[in-house]
C-alpha cells in the first residue's frame, strides 16, 4: 500500500491521516498549527515540518495530500514544487478549479488528481477529527482529460481506504454541483433566517419544523460558510441566479394569478428525485467495471459520476462501480 | 365548562373535538365527510348535520369552532348566520384575515375571535387526529380592538384546555408572521430542491445534510402547501419580496466584491435569535397578569404576543402570561 503524507492536520487532514493509518498505510503529516501538531503526536502520529514531510514523501514515493484551507494552498504548493516537484498529489479542499489553477502555477510537474471528501462536522482542528469520518460518504476524485492515470488511481485508492465511495467528476462539474447542493443551501438558510427574524419575536415564537429545519445550517460558524461559499464564487453565482429566477417566477405567479403550483410541484418532484436516488442506493445497484488504463477512462468515469454512480472498489487498475438502477 | 361544537372533523377539527372531550367538556361535531363522520362515531363521539349541530350549540350556549378548509368557510358561515346568528365563534383556519372578512360578510352577528393552532402533521382526516396534537404548541387567538371579550376568553380557554399556549396577535400580524416562518420556508425549500435537482444525479448524489434539511418540507403534499400559501397571498408576497431583496443583495455582493459576510452573519444572528428565544422559554419566564376586562385588554394582549409571550392559563377573566426574559 502506498504511503501517505498529509499537509495540514485540521478536521479533514487529521481524519485522513487517522483513516489512512487505520487502513494499514504508512502515514505522516505536517502542520503549521502547534496545537494540532502536539495533539497528533500525543495520539502517536509522526509530524514533521512541511519540507521534511515532503522530502520523506519523495523518498517513499508517497501520495501527498494537501489538506489546508484554500487561501493557504499556494504557499504549500510552492514548497511542493521545490521539494517534491514530481510527486503524486491530491487535495481535500472543498472547491476544485482554484486548486487546479494553483497546481498548474506553483507545482506544474506533479502528477495531480484533486479530491473532495463530502464529510464534515461542526468541530474543527485535529481534536475534531476521526478515522471514521469518511465511512460511506461520497469523495469526489477529479477526473479531467489530462489527469494522470496513476494519480487518479492513487487518490481513488486513498479515498476507498478511508471508507468513502469515489464519485468521479471534472473540477468544473464538482464546483457547479456543490454550489447547488452545499453552498446555496447556506445562502438560502441565511436569507430565510433573516426574513423570519424580521417578523420579530411573534414570528419566531410561532416558528415550527419548516422554519427550524430550513434555517439549521445558518447556525454554522460564519467563517466556515464564508470560506466555502466565497471560494466557489463563479459557480455559486450561477446557482444563486438560478434560485433568484425561480423565486422571482414564484413571486410573479403569486402576484398575477395567485398560483404557486409550478413552484410547489416542481420542488416536490425534485425532492422526490433526491429520495428516489437514496432509496435506489439502498436497494442495490448495477455493477460496472471501468478500466483506468486508456484515453477513454476519464470520459467513462465522468459519465459514471454524472449518472449518480460511485466507484466502490479498485481491482488493480479496474474501477468497480455502482450505478443505482432507475 | 363551556360546551364545544366543532364543524369539520379533519386532522385539526378532529383533534380539537378529542382534546375538548379529554378536558371534560361536552363536545360534538359535524362534517360533510362520511368517512370522517363514521370514524368519529365509531370512536364514541356525537356527530350531527351542520344545522343540527349548530342548533344544539344555540341551545347549550356552546362555542362553535369552524374547522373546515378556507374555501369551505363561506358555506359554513352562511349556515352559522342562519342557525346560530349570535353564537360564540372561533376557527382553526391557517390564515386569519380572509376568515375575518368572511365572518363580517356571512355571519355579522356572531361574537368572534379567530384562532390558529400551530400544530400539524403529514396525516389528514379524522384518522390522523389526536387529543395530544396541541400539547405545548402555540395557538394564536386573534386579538383585534373590536374582538368581543367573551369570545376571546372562550377561544383562549378552549386552546388552553386543548393543552396549547395562547399567542395573542391581530389577524394581520398573524398572517404576516406565518408568511415568514411557515409559508416562505415551503417556497424556499421548493426553489432549493429544484435548483439542486437541475444539477442532475451528480449533484443529488453529493447532497448532504444542508440540502437534505433545506428541502425536507418540499416533500409535503403539494395540495396542502398550495392551500396554505395561496390562501395567504398578500402577506406571502411581502415575505417573498423581502427574501428576493436579501437574495439579490447577496448576489450583488458576491458578484462585485465577492463577499457574503453581511448575508451570512445576518443569517447567523437571526438563527441565534430563534435558538435564544427557545432556550429562554426552557429556562423559565416572567409571569404577567392581564385582565381581559376593559378597552385596553386587546392592546396589552397584542403587545404580549409581539414580544414573544404566551398566555399559559386563565384565572376567571385574568390571562396569566409568560414572557421569556432576555
Amino acid at each position: 500500500m502506498r504511503a501517505v503524507c498529509v499537509i495540514g492536520l485540521g478536521l479533514i487532514g487529521g481524519s485522513v491521516l487517522r483513516a489512512a493509518a487505520r487502513s494499514g498505510r504508512q502515514a505522516w503529516g505536517a502542520t503549521t498549527s502547534e496545537t494540532d501538531a502536539s495533539a497528533a503526536v500525543a495520539d502517536g502520529f509522526t509530524v514533521a515540518s512541511t519540507e521534511d514531510a515532503l522530502a520523506k514523501a519523495v523518498a517513499e514515493d508517497a501520495l501527498v495530500v494537501v489538506a489546508v484551507p484554500l487561501p493557504a494552498v499556494p504557499d504549500v504548493l510552492r514548497v511542493v514544487g521545490a521539494v517534491a516537484p514530481s510527486c503524486l498529489l491530491t487535495d481535500v479542499v472543498s472547491v476544485k478549479e482554484p486548486v487546479v489553477d494553483a497546481v498548474a502555477r506553483f507545482a506544474p510537474g506533479v502528477r495531480y488528481a484533486g479530491g473532495h471528501p463530502m464529510s464534515g462536522r461542526s468541530e474543527s482542528g485535529w481534536a475534531g477529527g476521526d478515522a471514521e469520518l469518511f465511512d460511506g460518504a461520497p469523495w469526489v476524485v477529479a477526473s479531467e482529460d489530462d489527469t494522470p492515470l496513476d494519480a487518479w488511481l492513487a487518490a481513488a485508492s486513498l479515498a476507498l481506504d478511508c471508507g468513502a465511495h469515489v464519485v468521479p467528476a471534472s473540477a468544473g462539474e464538482h464546483d457547479a454541483a456543490v454550489a447547488r447542493i452545499s453552498h446555496l443551501p447556506h445562502i438560502l438558510a441565511a436569507v430565510l433566517a433573516s426574513t423570519g427574524a424580521d417578523g420579530g419575536p411573534l414570528a419566531l415564537s410561532l416558528a415550527a419544523g419548516s422554519f427550524t429545519d430550513g434555517t439549521r445550517v445558518a447556525g454554522t460558524r460564519p467563517e466556515l460558510v464564508l470560506a466555502m461559499c466565497e471560494g466557489n464564487r463563479t459557480a455559486l453565482l450561477d446557482a444563486v441566479d438560478d434560485a433568484l429566477g425561480r423565486l422571482g417566477a414564484a413571486r410573479g405567479a403569486l402576484a398575477s394569478t395567485g398560483g404557486l403550483a409550478a413552484t410547489v410541484r416542481g420542488g416536490h418532484d425534485a425532492r422526490g428525485a433526491l429520495v428516489a436516488l437514496r432509496e435506489a442506493r439502498v436497494r442495490g445497484c448495477d455493477e460496472l467495471r471501468i478500466g483506468v488504463t486508456g484515453e477513454e477512462a476519464m470520459d467513462e468515469l465522468r459519465a459514471l459520476g454524472a449518472g449518480g454512480g460511485r466507484v466502490i472498489r479498485l481491482e488493480g487498475d479496474v474501477a468497480v462501480a455502482c450505478l443505482p438502477d432507475d
